[in-house]
């Protein structure tokens, strides 16, 4: 059986082994493989191991024999779906591998536009503090979490945890999706139009497919009123 | 009856009213003191507000009509609370208002650390991004929290806050308080000698008195080795 990973250093790049994998089969690994070399590259195996390296129409005609594909990631839009539906190749996506991390990234965001951590170290480098006239220093605008509206796009493993996570910090969280399921998290289930107009954050978590794709765009995006007076407040300030 | 607001910029910049407090006797507000200041504008006053202005012994001493001293911050080291106590002085702080924003300000600190958002953003926008052979561009080291230890000395509502928070994001809490008490919260109670051993990241929410002042010294900080290997590991590798 021939096993071919197209874009191993994605996953691994020199920290993890592939033993495990080569007892399966011929194994050929790539670190990184162009569009132009994807079909002479999978040539006959059965297995292909992609990360992000699309495998579309034009690949599954040419490279018949493939019965698996892997993505070693959570975004499958790199693999046409539906079409390896048809051909009966199984498609597998790794949908809980990043869980922690992707809450961590989203509140890593949240956070340095709310508390302007990177603005105010270099502020207070530069004197500003030393030289304020004030204990209580305020350059640039915090903004509580607290009591703010938090939306999530899609409720699966990683939703679920930033919804946890907006619990903890005391925000309200809005939760729109397609399949509503009993939790013990305090959200509210709410419609899609309802969380554009409601959420101060807003964290997409679902597929990237015909339904969500391009979904945060100009008539979509109505942040509330609530926030833009909130800038324009700290504009008027004396502090700056 | 006489009423004395030493620092009131720290807390009522223009956006908040004195109204209430003006009906309750004579009242004059200043929006800084300097320590020269102190004596002669407390003067006769029954009640003495502050922020971060110092009310020791000399002030107690020259000032014998205080009756109340607000302390309007969480902090009381601004106050001689034992020549409080002996003088019969009342001496009041707010140990809750700031319960969600402090919390806030330790996950703030805690992921710019971990995360490196101001650096990423810089390095993207360099193009660093744009021109990596990789789709998971990755340039300074991501540290996920989820795992790691998150030690808190103090157990008061802050300390909780906090504990929550780092619950949420999958932290292992380690709490070293005065005052064990009974909580939901998923937290392990240690020495001191353990939580300065054990901390991949250690915050301070407790009182500063003579048991707390410095405790963050040379002897006591030793953060654990797993972290320490784990930056030399980053510098080790290809990425840069």
């Amino acid at each position: 059986m021939k096993i071919v990973v197209l874009d191993g250093y994605a996953m691994n790049s020199g920290d993890l082994s592939w033993e495990d994998l080569k007892k399966l089969g011929e194994l050929s690994i790539y670190d990184r493989t162009p569009e132009s070399k994807v079909v002479e590259r999978i040539s006959d195996s059965e297995i292909v191991i992609t990360n992000k390296v699309v495998i579309g129409k034009e690949v599954f005609e040419k490279c018949k024999n493939i019965k698996y594909v892997g993505v070693t990631a959570t975004g499958y839009n790199v693999v046409d779906t539906n079409l390896a539906k048809e051909l009966g190749v199984i498609v597998t996506n790794v949908p809980a591998y990043s869980t922690d991390s992707v809450a961590q990234l989203v509140f890593s965001f949240i956070l340095e536009h709310s508390q302007n951590v990177s603005k105010y170290a270099k502020s207070v480098k530069s004197g500003d503090w030393v030289n304020s006239k004030d204990f209580s220093y305020q350059k640039f605008p915090i903004i509580e979490l607290a009591g703010k509206n938090l939306g999530i796009i899609g409720f699966g493993s990683i939703g679920k945890k930033v919804a946890e996570i907006g619990n903890a910090f005391g925000m309200n969280v809005l939760v729109n999706t397609r399949t509503v399921s009993k939790t013990k998290l305090d959200v509210n289930f709410v419609s899609k139009e309802e969380i554009f107009k409601s959420s101060d954050f807003l964290t997409l978590h679902c597929p990237l497919n015909d339904e969500t794709k391009e979904i945060a765009n100009e008539k979509n995006i109505k942040f509330n009123e609530k926030f833009c007076n909130f800038n324009k407040y700290w504009k008027r300030r004396a502090y700056q």
